[in-house]
């Protein structure tokens, strides 16, 4: 790969090029989507490459700060740089967390940060069309693929769909198929964030990395609404895909 | 407004709350979502609000640091702290920039920062299915509603469908209608990046600020592909909505 990387940077004459953070930013890029550099691999260090290269550290570090922010690089506290493993989610068809990751060949996990029941609040109200005083279950995970925090997630249900919070071990949609519920269609709202201190921290990210505020409402076919979910999935983990029709 | 916030947040006892910072964050989270904060509205200054409210100016600086990387907020340099004006925008409907913001009262411009003719690159090629040598019309635009840059814009069409750069004026699906090209679906990616240092100040946005890559490949009824774009839309400024179904 070192190789490849020398050559490619000095395919194109220096004095037809782009400033030097930017050629080598592009010759990355170009490595990745061409799958000579694929999902997972490590960079060489910041030091190594520069040598390679014969370029300034602030030269590579700027290079490699730009492919961070688009998500195709991730850094590792202590271990390095290496190639962002994207997970493809279709933002028109309903699937669970859990699904999407077994289907890459992952073996997806939950931490439970919170769980209990408690009274709904106006907004959960709202989200969930129940009247004030209902009980609902909460529970605020942090799912896991491999070593790797993917998104953390608020999820709150009608206590009347699913009595206990312990029902759920992993996957909350496993329960519902289990109570015979099957959800039909859902709402779905995205955004780009920032992940704040506390976020970041869980999530073993530096502070206001970009990430996606995803909030959800999933129905039954008779209309009942029996999820409320808020996710704050990592920026270079996911892209989400559909396809568009016009009206 | 100053005298609901002071109101809103002493209600709670301050011995049943959360951190000062958490709790002003939610105080103000709840004052947007119940209309009581509009879109638009200017907050009152950093250090008056310290003073209102008897915090510090670190916990209130925290707060709103929050709400901004929530994309709730928004701060203009020199200008003070917003509430966003966010546009909501389907991510299952294929519909124009320019109709978007017209549906909303706002006055779509654009500024081009390149325009030209050349050959297709190899990335190019692949998107738009054409065959290595021919020529395509490239636009880099900014996107702007009042005097707010919503999004930089890179979009690629054949020549073959446009066969002058200078018949867009501001919307491209304008133009494509007036050749009497109809689009009839697309296939869209998402995904959540940081603004690099380039796109911040052309932006006008602190660097690292959050924000969505859109790449979009629009097809005609025939088949044809007619635009490859690749967008790069501000965090605080859009929502994407769709709505799902099980497979």
């Amino acid at each position: 790969m070192e190789t490849y990387l020398v050559n490619e940077f000095h395919r194109q004459s220096a004095a037809r090029r782009a400033p030097a953070y930017q050629h080598l930013r592009r010759t990355l890029q170009h490595a990745i989507e061409n799958g000579e550099l694929t999902p997972g691999q490590a960079l060489p260090g910041e030091r190594e490459m520069a040598k390679l290269l014969d370029l300034s550290r602030v030269t590579v570090r700027n290079a490699i700060a730009g492919l961070v922010g688009d998500g195709l690089l991730v850094q590792r506290q202590g271990a390095g740089t290496f190639v962002a493993e994207r997970i493809v989610k279709s933002f028109s068809k309903l699937t669970s967390f859990t699904d999407d990751l077994r289907a890459r060949g992952l073996d997806p996990r939950s931490t439970f940060l919170e769980r209990g029941v408690g009274e709904v609040t106006p907004d959960e109200a709202m989200a969930l069309n129940l009247s004030p005083g209902a009980q609902v279950v909460r529970y605020y995970r942090l799912r896991i693929a491999g070593d790797m925090a993917l998104a953390l997630e608020r999820t709150v249900v009608p206590q009347s769909v699913l009595p206990d919070p312990n029902l759920v071990e992993n996957s909350l949609y496993e329960t519902f198929s289990k109570l015979g519920l099957r959800p039909a269609r859902a709402l779905q709202r995205l955004r780009a964030i920032a992940f704040d201190a506390e976020q970041a921290r869980l999530m073993n990210l530096p502070e206001g990395s970009p990430g996606l505020f995803i909030e959800r409402r999933t129905f039954l076919e008779d209309g009942r609404v029996v999820e409320y979910t808020r996710s704050f999935y990592r920026g270079d983990a996911y892209d989400f895909v559909a396809e568009l029709q016009t009206e």
